[in-house]
């Protein structure tokens, strides 16, 4: 079942009328038919499914079937702080963190960052992006739209966090065979505790930036013994998550 | 370190001479010196460092400097079977599966696959994703490069695999809430066991699909409860069985 985020959106009298950015989507392109359902996430973070009731021209209207209380979000809150990658790389990253429940993502500018967002295409580059996220929100039925944001520094991408646990996904810790600092964490982590992982660009974090990390408690962690790109390291991280805390535990 | 794989090559008197490609590539386009060292995998799964120790034209020869004795591949071997997916997915999901440790991937036509590979373009098409998993199996520092396989039909696809542990990723399993299939089926391994996971195309499998798997023993298992996309799926799967075999247990 399709379904949309509404904002600034209030159940009156059992029903709403959708945005029309919504409307759009799900009459024209969609091409709904009175009767038909959606999920709708409202602002306050309610989620029901709805029927739509009335067209008139490009304006809709729904009517609440029911609401949704089983919930598709990580029982932690996962920040990402990811060194700018290059080129589409920042977009696979936003889309599949999203599918896989990241609460927020940072890019920040890493010593071996290549790419960096100058600040006057910054703000473009973030709505595309969330965009994004939203469409993989909707996708994936989650409740919550990642919140992307741009630091030009390390330390101020772990100030932005406030985590309670901080990790950072260390190549040489993986290749020296460290193995049990992600599992030490997650096991010493309760349901709704905040997590901040830091993760490299391509060539990695230096030694000066994990030694920054590491004076501020934030701990060397290796994801597995194969050495995995930069895009793929937050998936690993958050697969990994969403197996402990949702399936395992 | 850069990392290469070699056929039909046996170490004698302590060194070897490169392929064309792997010479090629090694000084022509990483500029490798004399004294310069790199990681190869011998056709016997033999893994050394070994150094540059004479170029000759577009001949070049090494000598091992020591053996690669710790392992970068999965405790258990994963093969994953796709229901053909859309555009240029094929390539993510192998590029990313090989960095993530799986050992053979077959894609089969399911009944939803809107993309079919017609016999006369199948090879060219295994023969480009050969490629990319070599790509990155190299990257990844791997010691096996996962092959790759087609089948026009589900039921052949899980015959191929002949795996003693089956699963099949189902979005109604994890939509109903159910969590608790992975998990047991990983508690069931043992390192060295084979498992085999089906993952539906865009759209996901169909009833009559699910229903030959479990009448062959295939276990339905959620992957959480997101709606996955049919490329994220094999990455959550893979991440899952990587953190539970190598830092969880």
């Amino acid at each position: 079942m399709q379904r949309y985020f509404l904002k600034q959106t209030k159940i009156i009298d059992g029903g709403f009328e959708l945005s029309s950015e919504v409307a759009h989507h799900f009459v024209t392109v969609m091409r709904a038919q009175v009767g038909d359902l959606a999920e709708f996430v409202l602002d306050d973070g309610v989620e029901v499914v709805a029927q739509l009731i009335k067209v008139d021209g490009k304006r809709a209207w729904v009517q609440v079937d029911h609401e949704i209380t089983t919930s598709s979000e990580l029982p932690v809150n996962v920040t990402l702080a990811c060194g700018v990658p290059k080129g589409e790389k920042a977009q696979l990253i936003v889309q599949k963190a999203t599918e896989l429940g990241v609460d927020k993502i940072i890019f920040f500018e890493a010593e071996r960052s290549i790419s960096r967002w100058h600040s006057d295409r910054r703000q473009k580059k973030i709505e595309k992006l969330v965009k994004v996220a939203r469409g993989a929100a909707e996708q994936s039925h989650r409740t919550v739209i990642p919140q992307i944001v741009y630091q030009t520094d390390l330390l101020q991408a772990v100030n932005e966090a406030a985590a309670e646990h901080q990790i950072v996904a260390w190549e040489e810790s993986a290749k020296q065979g460290e193995q049990s600092n992600l599992s030490r964490v997650f096991h010493q982590m309760q349901n709704g505790d905040t997590l901040l992982a830091v993760i490299g660009p391509e060539g990695g974090l230096t030694e000066d930036e994990i030694k920054r990390l590491t004076d501020r408690d934030v701990i060397p962690a290796g994801l597995g013994p194969r050495i995995l790109r930069t895009e793929t390291a937050p998936l690993y991280l958050l697969a990994a998550i969403s197996y402990y805390f949702e399936l395992e535990k």
